[in-house]
């Protein structure tokens, strides 16, 4: 095991939730995340590298922002930390980003972030703060959010269109490996897309561990969607590095899985 | 293995959603639906058992059809089909019902249904009709919604104050086993809770089939919760009774846990 390259992998840097800002603040925040990392990049060439932030609620000045970073070199992907003030990447509004997205061979790393304020209110309203906090965060709705967003880009026809787009999600999968079999009752008869949906979720979206360090969890997901799929990360600084290498380290797995989990997978979807 | 005994479980009958209706129809209709289930017990005493529906919008009345009809016979649990017009089991306004419910030692039967108005709009709009109600129902949205049922009993101390009371779930759980271990970052202390939330997962909640007949989900759901809450059953009439046997069959289990996830589970908690 190459623990130098699990730590690039571990350590590749993402932005903050530039989704939901207003456009000219999200255009400056997103100018100046990426001038950062890239900064980062430059320093520690062999060690870092790092997902675009893109004003998406501007498209022309994503795909602006989306070129002048990757000029700088050190990008190797796009993080979008999921809707747009309630719009999801299915709307047409986007597809203008995707499409350049798509042609550079980035993937995309979608991101969770709190539902929209409607489904917050209705689903963990009346519960304390703090644990409705949690219920609409890191202890359910991040992630019950981010495969909806997932979903919504399957049945929109965003990979029929752009059908070599890749989109990365965290968590094991965000219980999508769970429901895989079953979003297959929504037939390609009724979807009017090219494949049944799990079709798509085995060939456009890539999963991480990010801390979800279950191994049933993490069976589910192997034996869904196949090894080629699975990539090792932590959620550093919130959990500590130590026990995702740990979890990694015990996995049922053959030792050339291993490596394709910790690192080959990555390297080759990255273009590392 | 006894087929007529799978018949007996995957037959056990239920009544359609009491819970949207106003009161006074909620009231009418629970109390005509238990009276013909009450019918069909008594034509086929060997081969029915039912789960009373009730019009949970008026505890006292609830209460009251509780009562009736379990005196009938032939009733052994209780079905509940998600929230009332938005309200979950959580509020404090339902718990007389569950109060009446644990002493009589009957199981709620957590049936899935649409989410409020608000999470349809607000997740599933801008989809073509018929694929936002796929969405919003089978192919996604009922599962999700049960299960974030579930998790609002138990952060809002429903089994904490009810410590008998047992609940069973459908669909191999809803996506709460993929989701086990990861909602115990609501700890203890956060949630003023006896115990962390995977412990009422596996100590107050059992787990049916419901046509989910993949086995990767089977899996995450037998390592999490363990073979004493799983109970087979299938989807009849919206699945082939045969399918939900051969997957049944087929299972990398013991014989004895078969004859467990059977019947042999839903004898003891049903006290058939």
């Amino acid at each position: 095991m190459d623990a130098a390259r699990i730590d690039v992998q571990a350590l590749s840097l993402t932005a903050p939730g530039v989704e939901q800002l207003e456009v000219e603040e999200a255009k400056t925040l997103a100018r100046e995340t990426n001038a950062a990392l890239a900064n980062a990049f430059r320093r520690h060439p062999s060690r870092f590298f790092g997902l675009v932030a893109l004003p998406i609620g501007d498209p022309p000045a994503a795909i602006a922002e989306l070129e002048r970073s990757t000029g700088e070199g050190g990008f190797e992907g796009v993080v979008i930390n999921g809707h747009h003030r309630g719009r999801y990447l299915d709307d047409r509004f986007f597809w203008p980003i995707l499409a350049h997205i798509e042609a550079l061979g980035l993937p995309i790393y979608l991101h969770p972030t709190q539902s929209p304020k409607a489904v917050v209110d209705a689903w963990y309203g009346g519960l304390s703060l703090m644990v409705g906090e949690m219920m609409a965060g890191p202890g359910w709705g991040w992630h019950i959010e981010t495969a909806l967003h997932v979903l919504r880009m399957i049945v929109g026809g965003v990979f029929d269109a752009h059908p070599k787009l890749q989109i990365v999600v965290g968590h094991m999968g965000e219980t999508l490996p769970f429901m895989l079999q079953r979003v297959d009752v929504m037939a390609p008869t009724m979807t009017k897309l090219i494949k049944p949906l799990s079709a798509y979720l085995r060939e456009n979206v890539h999963y991480t561990f990010s801390g979800f360090n279950f191994l049933p969890t993490f069976l589910d997901l192997l034996l869904e969607v196949g090894v080629d799929r699975i990539m090792f990360s932590t959620d550093h600084p919130y959990q500590p590095m130590a026990e995702g290498r740990a979890f990694l380290d015990r996995l049922p797995v053959s030792d050339a899985d291993r490596e394709r989990i910790a690192h080959g997978n990555a390297e080759r979807l990255f273009g590392l």
